[in-house]
């Protein structure tokens, strides 16, 4: 214990010079590395080529990363015609020699390729930064697409929530993975340290991430939570700087209040489902007067569809569509205050009946909630009077709360049978004035229990 | 720090308690868990499907675990007619959505099955433990062999060597770890703890191992290290009690003299040449007087060669067969002395020349280190004359070289050619005196460097 | 994280190194090196010549450490005069000059040697060790007792609960430090490596010890806890290979069964309360269903006064040191199980009655834990029935109940008035049918509560 | 490890719940804690006393507080008639009993007082901040430097060279630990975390602080080195945003170029010596390259000198005092560049010759530096162009040289003779040219090695 930064020090210059001299020592062109790394050479090498294909993989330009990724596509498919005879063979024999060859041959051979790259040291996170790279591409070349299907194949093997660890992010947490908090917060931005500090130090703060044990510095999601004594209504009474700190044993609720991705090359691997009921569980039973596990979230597609709704016309929907047109062109100071409860009742028509085409909710964070098992707890209008919130939602964010004991029916209905879960007082709201005489509105909105 | 020990103390308890509580509330037949993981109810349960599925199988008699297993083989397979029609579709259309859709029917489901089981705490080590399980119902039923292609593939994926920790272990190792160590000895038993002690303790010992961090507290492989002032050649001088022990500064040799697989589910995924070939790097770097690096191994096919070899007939190879014959059938008490010479011969001719049908040597040690790209250095008569070391190799033992600098070429040298890379004096002893007349019996003895 | 053991191993090598150069290069005699110590030399040297005095020391002999010690205790004591001379002046001036002149004059030279020794990297540990060889040479040389108080008061400052570390011991800890625990236990021996698990492993098994952060790898002070589901009246059922193992949840009691002290050199330096207690409050807060925190305990003491008791005369002592003669004489097998209520009469009288001059229980261990402010809570016949138990207290042990809400008053009973804190039923055995006449027998036992 | 901030988490809110509970049972008052504390109650009440009574010092205020130390001091102090009479006593008899009673008695009771404040969790941080209420009240009430010699022996033995642990502070630091060093900084102010970032992060940089196992929280001292390929000239070249980094490989030099001191309250324990020496031990066995250990340091009391030899008169002194008066009149852009050398010789002059009554020199880092065993390697004008650097010594800087193989002897002479040890160009300036007549004015300053 005594030495330890000392030791760190002679470990990083030792392995430094090591993995240096590794990776120096091949001067062959990358497609060689690759061809080199899937033989016989490269089960000798250890770890050798891998680590030189990718120091090389580093120093390529866009041009050259993108005849590599080509390179990839073309040169690491599939034979289908192999894949074609194999099923075939083992449709007549179900004989497991046949299915060794089939599940060999349909898998295209850049993922083992893959495979052995992850063995060099570092690789893991060079691998994530390698496909956010193709990510760039894909607009640009979607046949890369083929090669992406691999890296989404593994990650989402290699990424499993039973490898990743949930630790604790607090103001005793190493500054190189704060620092990348700072960089990650995707919701209510941190403006510097001292904001970070109001976020992780009082007592009345939380933070969760997770980590891969092969990247330890690199969270891949983390979530912020601030215990409270009420579901709160707007994010600034919970972000003041001179707030009243609230003591553990007095909360009664946590809410989660910003949730971000880290790594752009884990798109499509998810973690938040995880996060949250884990967080959920494990404060539930360190802190035993906790009640409520709610969010505090935005509504970021609800004034894109205001714009839409303004737009309607037929007998109908006239009626509304001015109102709304009438809103969104005001001007007044207090026009947010002033229509609360209009805009209330839009946000529920917004996120429990305005649907895609899939039968889903049309606001991405309320199909991520609903997803989960949440249910739509209640509707503040006025909740984020940021330039950003009001831009996107009129200032209005929603509480989606986590019962630990309902999540999983809630789920089971909004899976099936598209149900939004909706608390009560959100169904009135609904029912109330409907804002157009459509009866059948809230037929997909269950009751929550 | 400070109270380290007894907040795991707390953790454990609560986590143990929050488990059980989890696990003990679905009570669906295992054939329902294993549907309702791959439905979205999987999805939205998080980890307690997971959870309760492996606790039930955990409470399977031998008969529940068959049944489990054939459904596995049985329900969760391929749908070879769709594989049939992606490829022809992506053979046509190149789409990514059409290799999307071949790359996912052509895995077997239980895949993915197998997958979220692992989203479990602790899952990663019951699925190791499950597939030991597997493994001793293949001679019964071979057909579960398609199913351990599916064990296979994903252990290969995440027991990859980007993975693992390589971990220094030695007296100060937690207990529950080192009795794993006595447990899992393959090679030369540990007695007792006392034992372990000398092998661990010692300034001139080493030993290092493989985790995953999943399963912190299983070794997945270990090797003993001596470090000697010379090649040794017995294992008694190296292993005994009252030796002199070598300072570190001394020390020109590293002898890796047992390496031992501990997880029989982990059947399969080879770790072995990275071990070896990690240490032996990390240990040139920690001792820059170290020079040589090499095992002292058993020939454990030895003596059932020598035996099939005195059957042999034939005018040519009579006298040598009569040789060897005589050799077994001797009760001499210095038969292994007095035949020295001649069981080194015989050793060499073994290792180099004696080949399968396959053209790799006949013994299995031989096959993993000329494999690894090590050179067959040595061949040490009389070096193990325990019960064990007399009836499998007639007291012979053997050291392989590992030159970090010729082990690529070797290997390739291996692998293409199917030559066996040894020692000058060893390829002297095949040419010196031959035992039978055949002219080309050295032919893929490659010369050493 | 990943190279850990690597990296210690680098580390100890250099530092073994390093350490090994600084001490070499100074061959003064060591009474040369005591001086250059305390000079200004010592000031600049920062750790050499400390570190070079150590390593002499380790290689003196016995007569070498007699003259050292010699030195210490001749040369380095306290002038006298000048301390006489700074009294005056202080209790003149009051001033803080004078103050520091004779704090300084009154503390013996050695003190500030011994402090500047302890510089040196290992130093503490190996003054520990210093000071029981110095122990061992005080029947020799008495004087050498001067030598021993700088020590002692150093130790107990150096010592303080206040730096002490409280680490929990199980199967998870190094085997190095749990070789210690097998070698230290003091009351009820550990047989081997095996018994070991069996005292640290099971779920219903505890052990705590005190660290010192500089000797992390020696225990100072241990405690071995069962937890149980009642007040166990025997040793033998507690630590019975096969007996049912209580869950953590159905435990109400938790049973400190040994306590060892570990390190001769800390003779007098007193951490058992200490440790007690702590380990007493942080169980109850880890296991709330705990109720009861009680000792087993040995009574070392109570055959040699029972053989006293038999020697007594005069009228009224006769019958019972007759029947106690009686008693110690008897070859009898059942003597233990048909005296029992006999011999729980008289283990009442030896711990609540019988006296040292002081007017403190003869009974060491009683002594210890009544000091502490724990209540005599039971005495069990035929609890120890090996050899040792037999041999030394009949078989008796007794259970001593810390009631955490309680032991300030009773030590406060204890400490002012001497009186023994014993349970309502040993006040009963006292009462009940005198053994003799003495009617004031039980005055000084007070009334639990 | 997977869930140790979580645990972290409950630790913290058991024990800060366990302590609250313990320290709130106590309202007697702060006077009565002390005496009970001393009594036998203190030692049944573990630690329970000693947290109520540092928890109830936390809440005094000003005049609570100078009454606490207002009992310190006059009702536990010395019995001075008992202390010469021990003193007597053990005159005649050295007898080991007498020993201990004068011991005992000579050391004000509070000593034992503060011991036992000790035994509280958390209680040497708490000590450490009080006593620096008390340096704060010694102005005002100079009789409680007889209590501060009480806090000054007991942290000189608990804060032990042997009792630190050094630790690499670098960017994976906690954050909280980070901030202190912002704060902490003494010589060239950190601006803020960007800054920090550019000291600790870069591969050539360092930095090292001693922290003590009972405040880890809490540097004691630390020390920033930069490595260089020179002796470095300016600090601003050294902290340059875009300067080029150098490979650890190139570095020849590890320069010191800023040391702080941490906590108030322990002034007069000095850990710098130990801390640069330890800190070049270490470097250089790490990077083996290293030749070189300089400081860049400033010379604070430069100017203030010469404001001081200004004002000197006397025939032989005048011209010199002119000069000097005219460059501290001078308004002149370029004065520092175009005086450059005549404020080497006048620093040179400063550092060697000028000195306190006691010998030493007038400079304060001088006499740390020298102190240690440094030489005084070179004088760099226009090395500190800040305007705190410019106030403070008309911009110059000096490095001040550690070479281990010589310190030793160099303190010597400087402990023993007061010679100032200095490079020969150093000499060289102070001959050269002699700013005044005085033949003798370089006789105590040492040729260097």
């Amino acid at each position: 214990m005594t030495r330890s930064g000392f030791l760190t020090d002679i470990l990083s210059s030792i392995f430094e010079r090591g993995a240096a001299r590794l990776a120096e020592r091949d001067d062959r062109p990358i497609e060689a590395l690759c061809a080199a790394l899937l033989s016989g050479e490269g089960e000798a090498s250890g770890t050798r080529i891998a680590a030189a294909l990718l120091d090389r993989y580093g120093g390529l330009d866009a041009e050259g990363k993108h005849a590599f990724f080509e390179t990839l596509c073309e040169q690491y498919d599939i034979d289908t015609e192999a894949v074609r005879a194999d099923a075939e063979a083992y449709a007549r024999t179900h004989d497991s020699a046949d299915l060794a060859r089939l599940m060999h041959d349909a898998e295209p051979r850049r993922q083992e390729l893959l495979r052995r790259l992850n063995r060099a040291q570092g690789a893991t996170g060079a691998l994530v930064r390698m496909r956010a790279d193709l990510l760039d591409l894909l607009a640009q070349t979607p046949s890369f697409r083929r090669v992406d299907l691999d890296f989404d194949h593994l990650f989402a093997s290699w990424f499993n929530r039973g490898f990743l660890v949930l630790r604790r992010i607090d103001w005793t947490t190493p500054a190189n993975i704060l620092e990348k908090i700072i960089e990650y917060e995707a919701v209510h931005a941190i403006d510097d340290w001292d904001d970070l500090r109001r976020r992780l130090a009082p007592p009345d703060r939380r933070c969760f991430g997770f980590f891969h044990p092969s990247m330890p510095d690199e969270p891949l999601i983390f979530v912020e939570v601030a215990l409270t004594k009420d579901i709160p209504d707007s994010i600034h009474s919970l972000l003041l700087e001179d707030r009243e700190q609230v003591g553990e044993d007095e909360a009664t609720t946590a809410v989660f209040y910003s949730i971000s991705n880290c790594q752009r090359g884990l798109a499509g691997v998810s973690f938040g489902n995880f996060l949250i009921k884990q967080v959920a569980m494990d404060l539930s039973q360190s802190l035993p007067n906790l009640k409520n596990f709610v969010t505090l979230s935005p509504v970021p597609g609800f004034n894109a569809w205001l714009a839409s709704q303004a737009q309607r016309d037929g007998e109908e929907a006239q009626p509304a569509a001015d109102a709304i047109a009438q809103f969104l062109a005001s001007e007044a100071e207090n026009r947010l205050e002033d229509n609360a409860e209009f805009l209330s009742r839009l946000a529920a028509e917004y996120l429990c009946i305005a649907k895609r085409r899939d039968g889903r909710p049309l606001d991405p964070v309320a199909r991520f909630h609903l997803g989960n098992g949440a249910r739509l707890e209640r509707i503040n209008p006025g909740a984020d009077l940021s330039p950003k919130g009001i831009a996107a939602s009129s200032g209005v964010m929603v509480n989606y709360l986590y019962d630990l004991k309902t999540v999983e029916t809630n789920h089971e209905a909004y899976a099936r049978n598209k149900e939004v879960i909706a608390a009560r007082a959100i169904r009135a709201l609904l029912n109330a004035k409907p804002p157009r005489g459509d009866q059948r509105r809230s037929d997909n909105v269950q009751r929550a229990l």
